[in-house]
């Protein structure tokens, strides 16, 4: 097919910059503060779903409070923003993308203030993301994956999505496209496949001229 | 058999405290101010290793200044120490086994500062640990758990090790012992289970009555 045009989708928190585990902290201290007590696994296990969806998700439907909850996680997270780094391979794999030009677009469904922490951390002021802002909802709904594909006017199910946990997956697959599971959110593979991942790999470096 | 005799040992740091994450936070600290970078999912991966294990392992042989990182990561551990709480059944399983008689004894490899803070977590200060302070070769060697074993005066073949990590699994196979996970450590189930896990559950609550 002469108009194939792969393209390629990359998450932004946790896949190119090492968030998750900050995350987990952040969320931990904020949900302690409110109240409740969630053993770390869990906070951990639903870190890539939308603030929305994981705060009833891990209080089990008690949703009072979720957006003071969510601010008070940025908060302490953005606390934190300066011990923030990029993943192995995170700008490499960028320039790489630039350099075959292979269409590509960092999405996230952060809110900016964290968007531009995290773009900070990358290093990578200039970088224009696909984001949330418009976005009703949060992943693992594909809304966030469909905006950025028309973004880029191209074919969602031509499309990779890095991303680094099964909620990326679950996004993706419910659009057909692609799924590559980088391990640099701490899941484990078996979640990753379970997931959707066609692959999984460590870290965006081993993606670098790979995709 | 007349003299077969169930006992129980219970590791403590991330199985009855939940504080891996924590400390893979504060390990990435200790690992960075002295100048590396290490992912942090690479950091999680080896939390339950004892740290003269844990550094060469992350720092690929690179061992100068171990002990001095392990310091620091306990330095920046223990400025959390009032962060930690009890895993979900945690003190509920202690009870459990001291009402049904069965021995058993919480072994940990933490230093003695380290302990006391787990100890105090757990809002038990009278308990009896068997420690590591006199074990030459820390986990996933299978000295402290030898050493338990002695303590209780029974054979390591007929005890139960309950454990949050790979490490415990490797550990406890190398002499025979049983091992049950507990997913507060936030591995896999399919790293627990390669770990030698004979079976994975939520928590410490998950084994109330079980043992």
């Amino acid at each position: 097919m002469d108009d194939y045009q792969p393209s390629v989708l990359l998450d932004l928190d946790g896949t190119l910059v090492d968030s998750v585990f900050l995350h987990v902290v952040a969320w931990d201290a904020a949900l302690r503060a409110a109240g409740h007590r969630v053993p770390m696994w869990r906070i951990h296990e639903g870190i890539g779903m939308g603030s929305k969806r994981l705060v009833p998700w891990l209080l089990g439907g008690h949703v009072d409070g979720t957006s003071e909850l969510s601010d008070d996680h940025e908060r302490r997270f953005l606390e934190h923003a300066d011990e923030l780094q990029t993943t192995p391979g995170a700008k490499a794999l960028i320039d790489d993308l630039e350099r075959r030009d292979i269409p590509f677009l960092v999405a996230t469904s952060a809110t900016a203030q964290l968007r531009e922490a995290l773009v900070e951390a990358l290093g990578m002021p200039d970088l224009t993301t696909a984001d949330a802002d418009d976005v009703s909802s949060p992943k693992p709904a594909p809304d966030l994956l469909l905006a950025a594909s028309a973004t880029l006017g191209l074919d969602p199910a031509h499309a990779t999505l890095v991303g680094d946990s099964p909620w990326d997956g679950e996004a993706a697959a419910a659009i057909g496209m692609r799924f590559i599971a980088v391990r640099t959110g701490g899941f484990g593979d078996d979640r990753l496949l379970d997931g959707g991942a066609s692959s999984v790999v460590d870290d965006p470096r081993a993606l670098v001229g790979r995709l």
